[in-house]
């Protein structure tokens, strides 16, 4: 353990958990600016709750093992109960990942999305997205592009459109696609980022997410330093100059806030063209989380377990989960704005007009964040810029989930970056070998993920246009054959 | 006028015309940064050199008339001769917009290309692109998508790209359909941003551009201070704090840095959730311009005038330009780095490979400009963001060519956007009617503009696939006819 103060992280503030996740192995003074309206709201009409980061699943083992260290539970979303898949004025019961269809070219349209999405997103290397075979292709195709190719029918790409907004917080025509098939690669799959059981959605935190910046800032005693926002980074002289508003001088900087808020520093000398590039390149999402409190959970008495999955323009709202308390209290179902005539639309129960209380955070207003969840790349941008997103900058080291390799994008993600930027610094000053920076995590026994398996069908249907193709090729030798037969029968076909 | 600091413009540099240009109706202070090598080098082996902004043109009438009042002259560019379209290895003379071609498809592809950006570009209204009737959807295509709609051949799709590139320094896979089209309209239409002579690149200024800084700070003494980055303005108070190395206050704050630059500052209140999404969401486009220098014209001499179109995706540059002084002194051409074998190549002129001198800039370095020529919209921007690009936040008001409504991307559009603004802040303080806000510019007599005409047959000419599916007509009903007639002479076809 190095003691004095020779490596700085600068975090866009304790809200933020890229700037603290990297203290369980190597010590940091974070100069986060103070968030009071953080990630962790506590007040009496809801105890407390996520307003930021909140869900935690199979395979985020660094996460899970963190929070375990500082004595921080998990319990699991309440999925007891139907899924609802609310579109076009109508609500249908389900329970699979698909929403519920009676017709085959839609189910095989669904099929055929999913099962691409993770068949292109394997070719994509989750370290190195730049260098997939086809890289360059797919990174001057927005999703909407990609969606059109792929889809058939307005009902497949109007979910996969929902698929878009609601894992990454922004719209299919302004992302790359190499993008967001890595970004849901590296998240293991379709299937696991977007499941409550065995995916991304799994479980919480008992006590909220926040918990885990506090307690790493009170391991810290006094040197997690609030209100600090940092101005200009001085790499010039022997020692770095931070400046916030006051003057402090460091060895090295992990720099944990997302790439575009490093753009509020003044950095001496310039940074390298391609980094100044690409931190202008990389917007933050757009979303404002809201938690809707009921007198009582009154969806569970009706075997509805709160996720809504509501794919409709006018509604401001897209997915939705259950945010009761894991013991019963403090009934809320999360998701975002304008949405008690939406949930009660949904779910067709009139007692979702009755809140009792209502808390949301426009991520988007947060000078500090600059949008949430995480940030993403327009077309063009990974292949040309994406590569120097992890390279340091003389003794600056890049942290936060944007650089990380797995569940980027997640708490998990800034887990993985943090510890990794640590270990960079270690490996600098000689005192791990290099082959320690990039380590793996064994898997959670407390969460083991389960694999995602697919059928027969799954795997070897056709596709909507492959079973016109199929049906036309059918009727043509059909015909053909029936043709030649009854040529046969009638004795038109003579041998010779 | 007004004499006391009640007024602060935040500029980028003196490189940085969005800082300056508004001085000259209404009285401000520069906190720009210093910028020793900025838009005017000046040495020996060059005399002087426009490293940044350089060109203007008919219709530019507030930059010719700021340049004239402060004595600058200006002169034309050397287009005597032929110009050269380089492809595939290949040099074609041209004189006309079009490079050269004898496969009439090519000739219809680029007279469709040029005739249908206006069309659509004449939907769109420059001061609110984001009202034209097909904003939202042409805001969710990328160039790449519309010009692959539009064209069909491949050397007018590559020319195409070309005509993205050069304009707006960026790849059409990058920028929004609904922006690239607005940019070229509110420069006049793809001939005036386009052409040298009667267009965009028809002059330059005797002395540099340079001069318009220069001469603005003398006539300021003192007041424009240099080597002012600032980090924060708090609007907090009565009065705005604008924090540099050091505290000033004011009452009026204009920011005429590109919008991605503000980020750079530390907003007390944030800035609203829009624009502080919007700043994010703007990158510069990336440019490296330099001029190779030799002992003589040996274009001249040849009949060439230097300008190259150099399609080629191995060939770092785009178009060049003679960059010669008016009285024929330092020899030099203006394009892209690594090009000294592509001018020998393109003019097939042996000289080209012994220069004399280079001088380059490479724009993507620069932290205080970020890129150049100007910020471009990725898809799903402006229709969603950009109409907050001018909206004053309190006492900050916003200038800079991003926000102009005419030439932006250039220095008309400077000057247009900081005079703008000025105004604004002059309405605010009761001093000139709300309707003289936005004022028109007389013509300039000493750079007129003659319309663009089209012939009958540029604008009725069909489309490539317009006349692939006429002679597929024609060939139809010739058949017919002729069917018909040998049934009628054969007596096949029975009147009753």
């Amino acid at each position: 353990m190095v003691e004095s103060y020779d490596v700085v992280v600068v975090g866009g503030g304790i809200s933020d958990l890229g700037d603290v996740e990297s203290t369980s192995t190597t010590p940091v003074l974070s100069t986060g600016s103070h968030d009071d309206d953080g990630r962790n709201d506590k007040n009496k009409q809801v105890n407390y709750v996520d307003v930021g980061g909140a869900y935690v699943g199979p395979t985020q083992n660094r996460v899970l093992r963190l929070a375990k260290e500082l004595g921080i539970e998990t319990y699991k979303v309440n999925v007891d109960g139907y899924f609802i898949h609310y579109k076009w004025g109508k609500s249908r019961q389900f329970v699979s990942l698909n929403p519920p269809t009676w017709n085959p070219f839609v189910y095989l349209d669904y099929n055929n999305f999913w099962r691409t999405m993770d068949k292109m997103g394997k070719e994509i290397p989750p370290e190195a997205p730049w260098d997939a075979p086809h890289a360059k292709e797919w990174d001057k195709m927005t999703m909407k592009e990609l969606i059109n190719k792929i889809c058939w029918t307005k009902a497949v790409k109007d979910f996969a459109t929902l698929f878009v907004n609601v894992n990454v917080t922004s719209e299919p025509h302004e992302v790359s696609a190499l993008w967001f098939l890595w970004y849901v690669r590296q998240c293991g799959g379709t299937a696991r980022i977007f499941s409550v059981t065995n995916g991304g959605q799994e479980r919480k935190f008992v006590g909220g997410s926040g918990q885990i910046s506090e307690k790493i800032m009170e391991r810290l005693k006094g040197r997690v330093k609030l209100e600090r926002p940092v101005v200009c980074i001085d790499q010039t002289g022997d020692n770095v100059i931070v400046e916030t508003l006051n003057h402090e001088t460091y060895e090295y900087v992990i720099s944990a806030i997302p790439p575009i808020l490093t753009t509020k520093i003044h950095f001496k000398p310039e940074l390298p063209p391609k980094r100044n590039q690409l931190i202008q390149r990389l917007p933050m999402g757009s979303v404002i989380k809201c938690m809707m409190y009921y007198k009582e959970a009154f969806w569970r008495k009706k075997g509805c377990c709160a996720s809504l999955f509501i794919d409709d323009e006018e509604c401001p709202i897209g997915i939705t989960l259950d945010d009761t308390k894991p013991d019963g209290s403090f009934p809320a179902i999360m998701g975002k704005k304008k949405i008690c005539e939406s949930f009660a639309k949904a779910m067709e129960m009139e007692e979702a007009l009755h809140p009792v209380h209502y808390e949301e955070k426009n991520w988007t207003m947060e000078q500090y964040s600059g949008g949430c969840y995480t940030a993403y790349f327009p077309p063009g941008i990974m292949y040309s810029y994406g590569r120097v997103i992890r390279q340091p900058i003389d003794r600056i080291y890049f942290a936060g989930t944007e650089t990380a390799t797995q569940w980027s994008g997640y708490m998990e993600g800034a887990v993985q970056a943090g510890e990794r930027a640590a270990r960079e610094i270690l490996y600098h000053m000689g005192k791990i070998p290099k082959n320690e920076i990039w380590m793996p995590e064994p898997e959670s026994k407390d969460v083991p993920s389960r694999p995602f398996t697919t059928t027969f069908w799954e795997r070897n249907l056709p596709s909507a246009p492959g079973l016109l193709c199929l049906l036309g090729s059918t009727v043509f030798f059909t015909s053909v054959t029936a043709a030649v037969l009854f040529a046969c029968k009638k004795g038109l076909l003579i041998r010779n």
